[in-house]
């Protein structure tokens, strides 16, 4: 028993009675200098971004409880109607802006690339560079503008972002209407552009932010305010609307609405609903007859040069997929090198990252010369290296015209002779669809050189790199499919007398891995790509090469979502508890000295604690002569105590008024508002006789707040707060006969670096 | 204030007062006559099953504290390597099973139709019945045989029993390996009997079954105690192999591998993580590799009839699924009328159930007596049937063989002179699977008569019901997919004139409508029918189809598969909280007295409360003089206290021992066992001096358990126990001065059945 004893005393004097010496403190004079603020800011490199964590837990005050029971019949009925008619607006709404970016980039790239061609066919050659080299400038120019000068949040992929407001951190005007306006806009320039990004993180972002706006709860300015809205006005309801618009974003993107379902479970969401499967199912499902309407509209040549092509974006439409152990062998090869290939990547663009935020810190024209640099460089790529390539004479027999007139086809012209094509230029100065649909032909209907693969396999894997951080909205997908499939084409090639399996095939399987190298998902690229290429007898394959890349990039790094993540220091919850978390207990990362309310509290003491720190919430006290001993009532929020101070129901005694704030105030007036538009502190006018007066608190304390003990394992503590999606954690004491709650645990404090920053004598891997 | 006084005075009256007595009267004689046994006896019918929760919470005493700390490296990546190596054996398990049925099926349906048709075609059409009915019955009762005296808890789909042990609920031996043997030869005897049953529910069965084989943490018995699978002696890591069958189940029963992520996701699954979407994934993969490797074998006629076609069930291949208003309207008719012959189905399952339970009590023979006489009558109605059918003349310019010879075709001669068919005989005389692929043949290859259609779906959908509840394992996907289906193509064959669309498209829109409207799945229902059919383009007419039938459906009654959860008295904790719970405090619920342990408790105490109750946890306080007052140290179960008693390591006078127990046991000695196989009361053998001695309860108290506050709402404390998995929930005081645990909540406090019985007053809707 010794031993034990010794266990627990030595994690007393560690850090145990540190904190009951903070938690002595509690209700001193309130004016002390906090010197840690809770989960409120972050440091990205330099920089300080303002962050908010979201609350998900339903306060359960007697506000609540009272609007709860007289909630009728009808208006859970309005409720359920409202929430489906949500998820079928943000369908529409992100399947007209994925219409609308395709429909942009394809007309904008089409004839740029058109008028390009047709000069180079007229041998002006200078001129079809700066005509093709201007068009990008300029657009990159629109596009590095409105990002530093509108929206700066709406720069690069987004799914990280996204991927933390789903875990529970509003990162500030992450999902903004400037940010969407942006977003869209930005993308399309920045894809029709020529930079080597995709679509697909932005349309995520995009879909996110369109679900944001209409989860706002109306808007007073524009006259929105229909009463059925209030119901959405909490952080619960806008989490789901925001995984609905993640996943539309990727059905519209890929048209692939299964696989949008499952993106938004496997990497978008934290937590997950079977209600909320549904639901999101069926906003893809309008994403999908949106994309289909539109196409079949612009089937005849109604919308420019879009609409042509099936739903299917790739069709590989393999007749026999057949293979054998060499081509086994092959696959398993492909799976590693995508493992290597993609944690390079991945520490590579965390790299690039870094030195870009130097850059940027230094204002927004550097922004924007850096997009320019990178746009000349694209163009000066694209347009040069052809120059470097052999012509080929054309094949003989192949149903495809040779060489290519019009924009897209697999034999670009470029400075050959007539009856010649240049193999580079129809992979390299194509739109990215374009190359992609080119490197998934079939070997038998299409040859391409080693050198031509290889080339631009360098090409995209550096330019990916380097231009991923600029400020455009940009994309990882496409960026990744094309190297992917340049270096499967290239193993495939050299492999071709060994392996029976089409080099089209090959190149699909390189996509693969190299998705499944950088990202890190399984099954929802599964699915994805399924959806792209239409070809389930792959499916084996596909699975088969993911798990490899995805095993051998995990011996090395992180996801690139997550590095992100890391590097923005946005605090992420985990879903499980880190290993050395089981060696402390929740009393020992307790840090801020514990700020408590009584029951019935002085409005000046309330002002004066909300003006001085900025907490969240705050513990509610019930003492003598209230109860018999102090007792925890509960947890009040800082929003709810200004709504409280605005109404002005104030007593000039020490006496329980409850009653009065019951019948003045309604449930919704503390609904939480959009982001940016709540109460402040600085909206408040209360006079100095009013300071002295006293407001009951107890109609707005939720009364069940999750505690834990504080000798409840640090790890445990901590799957309480990730899984039940919590803000504010109690502590509570262990021992009778001291104040009845000792802590409160936010996101912060279960962060690596706060633990690891308390407890420095700990290994971090153990 | 007055009003919030009532409010809680109120509970206090009402429920408050009488735990609080409850508690008072702990540490009473423990001889006492317990009331109530919390959550181990279920009510089905008038039959008991022993019904056990599961522990899914990591127990946090001091001997796993010792041994977390010392775990090496190694360990855990040996941990890792099994993890995986488990997944591949259930999906070789699962896939080597899969392919065992197919082929039994196939060659013993195939040849039972292939020598009745040949003596048909003597014209000894009484031969040929005898044959024919004489083969099913046998085949029926070597199931039914089996399932009555091997394995009872082998009837029936499995699903439910499935679903309900992922949800933390053991039913009595529902994944032994008796009901692993009876449930894969059971299965193939009843499909290949004819029996309107699919194999689907079976096969996840028999996953769910291999994996908790291999999840026992070997066998002493058979010698197999190799020290890495101890690392599996838990509920938890259990609980993740289980997901990891049920969904190589899904996959080997369709050749479907991400339908069968998705199906364990949406419908299986209670807890689901990220790590765990990756293993399933790949458990699947190794499926789908074992199912095409043996298909690869069996090509060229090795295996008897089995392995013609290729991966892909039923593929539909529609070339063009182009479709205009009028089609959408057909469609979602036909989803509506899904719904409704959806929701119909479940209502008169139910009803069939609880008739046919009351004959399968009376005894075994009753059993197989209802058996037979089902199988008799599904013999004459398949064979009958087709008598009073007219024949049609074999149409001209078909590229198939009319008449069909052999085992499968689309025109079946039955009784008709040559040249002709038989209509009916063709989709009623067949296999299952091929009557399937009949049924979704396009239309202009195969033309079915409505009358055919009609008289066909009819038998299904009553069949598929009265089938369904006997002593054989039994699927359900295949009769709805078939009744789907005909009534899809029927919908299709009326409107031929205004719809452009195939009626095979309606057909499998129509399978479906059905499904989505019995079973209630979307996303996963979704991808098992692309895989099935290979039809990506019609997806978006599937997830309409799919959200418009369960919508409808919904409306009635509630899915299939939890109707049957309810009707086996499994106590299944719903995801979310029940509008009523809010108005209810923990303490509402706590019925039970309390049992609580010292710190070092005297050996008889423990004994005799392990004798009288069936308690598996009790909480330990700490008293004077190891405390300075009564204070909650912790929980111990009855297991670990078990296996203490076993190792004696008991002291003469009331002292801290907790060192030596730490030395003499390893935290594997109280790793939970398989099922059925744990120490038991009766092995201890304690004299009467050791009765009379102590025994230190630390080391294995765990001294995190999760806590609520007894005034915490009920609602919330039911997300917490969902959330987390819990199996005990401790409710502690909120007044200081109190005993520091006042009751534990367990799962069956939480059902509506128990609550609704303490507070009759409450109205469940509301």
């Amino acid at each position: 028993m010794e031993n034990r004893n010794d266990i627990e005393e030595g994690k007393m004097e560690r850090k145990g009675v540190e904190s009951v010496k903070e938690t002595m403190m509690l209700r001193q004079p309130l004016l002390q200098k906090r010197s840690n603020i809770t989960s409120q800011i972050a440091l990205v490199g330099a920089k300080v971004y303002p962050i908010e964590s979201l609350d998900y837990e339903i306060v359960e005050n007697d506000l609540f409880k009272e609007d709860w029971r007289s909630r009728k019949r009808i208006q859970i009925f309005q409720y359920v109607v409202l929430k489906w008619t949500l998820a079928l607006c943000i369908g529409l709404g992100t399947g007209f802006v994925g219409v609308l970016n395709n429909l942009a980039v394809e007309n904008i790239a089409g004839f740029k690339l058109l008028y390009t061609s047709n000069l180079m066919l007229e041998e002006k050659y200078y001129q079809a560079f700066v005509l093709y080299a201007g068009t990008n400038l300029v657009l990159a120019i629109i596009a590095a503008a409105l990002c530093a000068y509108i929206a700066p949040a709406a720069a690069g992929s987004g799914i990280p972002e996204v991927k933390a407001y789903l875990n529970g951190v509003d990162a500030h005007s992450i999902l903004a209407p400037s940010t969407l306006f942006v977003k869209i806009f930005g993308s399309i320039c920045g894809v029709a552009g020529g930079f080597v990004v995709g679509k697909e993180g932005p349309m995520v972002h995009t879909g996110a932010c369109i679900a944001n706006l209409l989860g706002q709860g109306g808007s007073r300015k524009y006259g929105l305010t229909w009463k059925w809205l209030r119901f959405f006005k909490n952080d619960r309801d806008r989490r789901d609307l925001i995984t609905c618009g993640a996943a539309a974003g990727v059905a519209a993107a890929f048209r692939a609405p299964v696989g949008g379902v499952l993106f938004a479970l496997e990497e978008a969401a934290s937590w997950w609903r079977s209600a909320l499967l549904w639901r999101t199912f069926f906003a893809t499902a309008v994403v999908a007859v949106v994309l289909r309407a539109c196409m079949e509209f612009c089937r005849s040549g109604r919308c420019g040069l879009f609409g042509e092509g099936g739903l299917i974006m790739f069709d590989v439409n393999s007749a026999a997929a057949s293979y054998t152990t060499p081509d086994l062998l092959a696959i398993i090869f492909i799976g590693i090198l995508g493992g290597l290939f993609g944690s390079l990547y991945n520490y590579l663009v965390d790299k690039v990252l870094r030195t870009y935020s130097i850059i940027n810190e230094r204002g927004r024209p550097f922004k924007i010369l850096l997009v320019m640099g990178i746009s000349l460089l694209t163009s000066c790529c694209t347009y040069g290296l052809p120059w470097f390539a052999k012509c080929n004479p054309c094949p003989v027999g192949v149903q495809e015209e040779c060489p290519t007139t019009g924009r897209s086809g697999n034999y670009k012209n470029f400075h050959c002779p007539p009856g010649h094509y240049s193999d580079l230029a129809s992979i390299l100065l194509n739109t990215n669809d374009d190359s992609i649909r080119n490197l998934l032909t079939p070997g038998v209907v299409r040859d391409f050189e080693l050198s031509t693969l290889s080339v631009f396999f360098v090409f995209v894997y550096c330019l990916g790199i380097i231009t991923y951080g600029i400020a455009i909205p940009s994309g990882l997908f496409i960026p990744v499919i094309l190297a992917g499939a340049s270096y499967g084409r290239l193993v495939g090639t050299f492999l071709g007398t060994i392996s029976s399996l089409d080099v089209g095939l090959f190149a699909l399987v390189g996509a693969a891995s190299f998705l499944g190298g950088t990202m890190r998902m399984t099954v929802s690229l599964c699915v994805i790509l399924l959806e792209l290429t239409n070809d389930l007898l792959m499916l084996p394959l596909v699975m088969l090469v993911l798990l490899i890349s995805k095993t051998v990039a995990d011996c090395f790094n992180i996801g690139v979502y997550d590095q992100m993540l890391k590097m923005k220091g946005l605090p992420f919850m985990e879903a499980h508890a880190e290993p050395y978390m089981r060696n402390l207990v929740a009393r020992d990362v307790v840090s801020a000295p514990l700020i408590t309310f009584s029951g019935v509290e002085k409005v000046g003491t309330i002002w004066q604690t909300l003006n001085m720190t900025r907490h969240h919430a705050f513990p509610v006290i019930d003492e003598p002569p209230f109860s018999d001993a102090p007792e925890l009532c509960g947890l009040v929020l800082r929003s709810h105590l200004l709504v409280l101070l605005k109404g002005k129901k104030f007593t000039k005694n020490r006496v329980l008024s409850g009653i009065e704030t019951l019948r003045s105030f309604n449930a919704f007036d503390f609904a939480k508002p959009g982001s940016g538009k709540g109460l402040k502190l600085e909206d408040l006018d209360i006079k100095d006789e009013e300071m002295e007066m006293y407001v009951d608190l107890h109609p707005i304390t939720n009364t069940s707040p999750y505690t834990v003990v504080e000798t409840m394992s640090l790890a445990k503590a901590a799957v309480l707060f990730r899984e039940l999606g919590l803000r504010h954690l109690c502590v509570v004491p262990k021992t009778p006969g001291r104040p009845p709650v000792v802590g409160i645990l936010t996101r912060h404090d279960f962060m690596p670096e706060h633990i690891l920053g308390l407890h420095p004598h700990i290994d971090p891997h153990k």
